[in-house]
């Protein structure tokens, strides 16, 4: 039988793939960092070379910011889209990991081996289970199954400002039937998850500036105002005692969990304590009235990511500063509009404002939430061939993250994303001591197989 | 006249001085960063040379952190003790600097030649003009007009933790009829004055634990607990909406200004209006029913002097950190007592610790308001002194800043400080170019030269 072949060339050459998947996390892709911007067009150019190793006429393109890779192989069938990013998060606190982020390594660990390193599982390791199912298809018939377009980005990382010209101006060479995407994770890190409901992402920065120099608080401290206090009574005004948020209208649009889903979700008794408690928390800090799975899925959000102003090396300094600094970020749910809602968030900022400040801002990225219709047979059969690779039913599910693609693939190709990942809760994706395991590494690659043979 | 061919002395040889001062300033002698310990001994080593080549009987003595410099030198009439630090403030962010903070240089500006450079007012430059003003008594004389002891420090900036641990063991040494303290400035930066009220100073440093790792917002924003969420709603909470310090217990022993201080200050006709607008502010921002002048020389204060957490770098991540920081400071007066109020603020930010939370503290310094009464005549003689040097009417004033030595001088040595310094509101001490100017550094040594001739 055909994908039986394909699975088993994937388990035989399993360490050739992994050997792969290393060296592409060697390449230091940070996107948000401008002094890494070579690296991203190295990790570019060296999947532009992977394609074209399998067959695939690939090519680098550039965008303002960093480049695209596009790929495509002509087939029968259905034409797939497969999305991943090759861009990463930044690594700091660099003293936090326990190795050089950048010289990934196979690490046995209690729960089996796993491949640490920047990137493993966000997104590169992810992203090279798709490669890899192809690379073993072709290896065992000459071809890929279908007419497949590969599209990567580099910059997902950093709020993915050329994507949507990039989108808009190759519509036509990108819309196909189905864009897969993996980028996503595994419900409870044992449930094989196809993502239908995701938030959108509103980032902020905001400067607030007081006096016109740093000043010494002996001479100044209590007839100068400091912006760290400006600031620390507008960021603890923003959500109130039962954990709301505070920004005028930010609710607007904000629907109610439908009765089916509610159930659904419920059918998946999640584990709130062993979710917080694998990170040292014990109480849901989010809205009082709601459960903890739908403050995670359904609920939107307000985060302080960064915050930071005067003196912060060691010992102590008596500054009072010029300027105070945050990043604040939303998840949106539903039809929050992300453009009212940074309209409203900065004007509460001015309106709290005393005499003699001024404040800043600066726009990250604002994306809608998206939810996907899963009507669609290819849905059905994708789900059957997780739940036979895994062994567990597969589920369609919530993700509090925010993957701003899958909208863009509805609204301007009105092409359906189907989002499939294999990521674990403790893969500390953005954290020092990021990891991906062996298995979603390699049960990932058999997936993709299972699911190219279902949809072709 | 005596007193004349030492003034005379002092204008001839101001090159010189000069010279001496900037081979001071290029020593990197910043107190509170560890890395820069070598740095404090070479400037220590510097201090013992120049005064031993003025004659001083000069050694450096080691201390648990960086040493002290001692000297005497014998004499007939009151046994003067001069005190001064050597180290210096952090220079960052040093971007902001238009020059290396440790390559001083003088600098023409529309208001005169200054020295640039770290340091230069705050305070190696008031430290080298008691020294100079010696240097050129000797000069001209053949040795110093009576018993000096000079007494500097290394650890002025970073809590003086060693200080009273020496004063208490060489007490037999350092005592002495009059103590000299060049750390402090002129009144609107014009008028000659002696402090006679201190403020005091704690400092705390608190860290928020609320997930034992950074985690991604995307997963876990809105359910997991945000430690900058925690910090900010806490020092939000510090002060009312009049500016008064929430602090429970705060302000016992604060007292009344009495009537006859509350008139002096009037009649010193303080401009506020200018003393803000010269750093791009209006508004007094401390409790609203207290003058300008009282909150910053007889108010207690509290600031935030620095605030961090989270991503803080270029661009965005949306990370809920495992951690946020603050260093917090309170200027004291009268009898506030600063170990119950260290107390009292660690209560009230453990009191507000929503669940899942902890809290670490680590205090920085600890001292007592202090207020010097004028009744010795070397007080007045000092006025008149002062008076003829600057041809302005000298004045007795408060000061905002904490010079805890001189609680110390009288507590542990029963010696009366005398806070006598020439530094000008624009110096920018603690901030980028900080600057001295060359008439403080040039009539500063005069006046001491003019002090140390009416008090012998």
């Amino acid at each position: 039988m055909t994908l039986d072949a394909v699975l088993s060339r994937i388990d035989t050459d399993l360490p050739q793939a992994t050997e792969r998947l290393l060296e592409l996390l060697r390449i230091q892709s940070i996107s948000t960092d401008p002094a890494f911007a070579d690296h991203c067009q190295t990790a570019a150019d060296w999947l532009v070379s992977d394609l074209q190793s399998i067959g695939v006429t690939a090519e680098k393109r550039e965008t303002p910011g960093h480049p695209m890779v596009v790929g495509h192989v002509d087939g029968d069938g259905p034409h797939l889209l497969f999305y991943g990013h090759y861009d990463v998060q930044p690594v700091d606190p660099l003293e936090l990991w326990d190795r050089d982020p950048f010289d990934p390594q196979i690490e046995e660990t209690a729960k089996g081996p796993v491949i640490r390193g920047r990137g493993s599982s966000d997104d590169k390791g992810q992203l090279m289970t798709f490669v890899e199912a192809c690379r073993a298809w072709k290896s065992e018939h000459g071809s890929l199954p279908c007419r497949i377009t590969f599209f990567f980005e580099g910059e997902e990382e950093s709020g993915s400002p050329s994507l949507v010209p990039f989108m808009e101006e190759n519509a036509d060479e990108l819309k196909s039937d189905l864009a897969l995407i993996c980028d996503t994770g595994m419900f409870e890190s044992r449930v094989p998850s196809i993502v239908t409901m995701l938030r959108g992402l509103l980032g902020e920065e905001i400067t607030i500036t007081a006096p016109d120099k740093d000043l010494h608080s002996g001479m100044y401290g209590g007839v100068a105002m400091n912006p760290i206090r400006v600031l620390t009574r507008i960021l603890a005004s923003l959500h109130d005692d039962q954990g709301r948020v505070t920004v005028p209208g930010f609710y607007d649009g904000v629907p109610e969990l439908p009765d089916d889903i509610r159930q659904q979700w419920q059918g998946l008794a999640f584990d709130h304590g062993t979710f917080l408690g694998d990170v040292g928390l014990s109480k849901p800090a989010g809205e009082q009235d709601r459960t903890p799975i739908e403050m995670i899925w359904s609920r939107p959000t307000c985060d302080v990511n960064g915050i930071w102003g005067g003196y912060t090396g060691d010992g102590f300094k008596t500054v009072l500063p010029s300027k105070a600094h945050a990043k604040v970020s939303f998840r949106l749910v539903g039809n929050q509009d992300p453009h009212k809602i940074r309209n409203s968030f900065r004007q509460l900022v001015r309106d709290a404002l005393p005499a003699d400040c001024e404040v800043e801002f600066s726009g990250h990225g604002a994306s809608q939430a998206s939810t996907t219709e899963t009507t669609d047979p290819a849905f059905e059969a994708a789900r059957v061939a997780l739940t036979n690779e895994w062994n567990v039913p597969a589920a369609y599910v919530g993700c509090g993250g925010s993957i701003p693609i899958a909208g863009h693939f509805q609204d301007i190709l009105d092409t359906t994303p189907m989002l499939v990942g294999f990521g674990k809760d403790d893969d500390q994706i953005h954290s020092p001591n990021e990891k991906y395991d062996m298995e979603s590494f390699h049960k990932g690659i058999r997936s993709w197989a299972r699911i190219l043979d279902a949809l072709t």
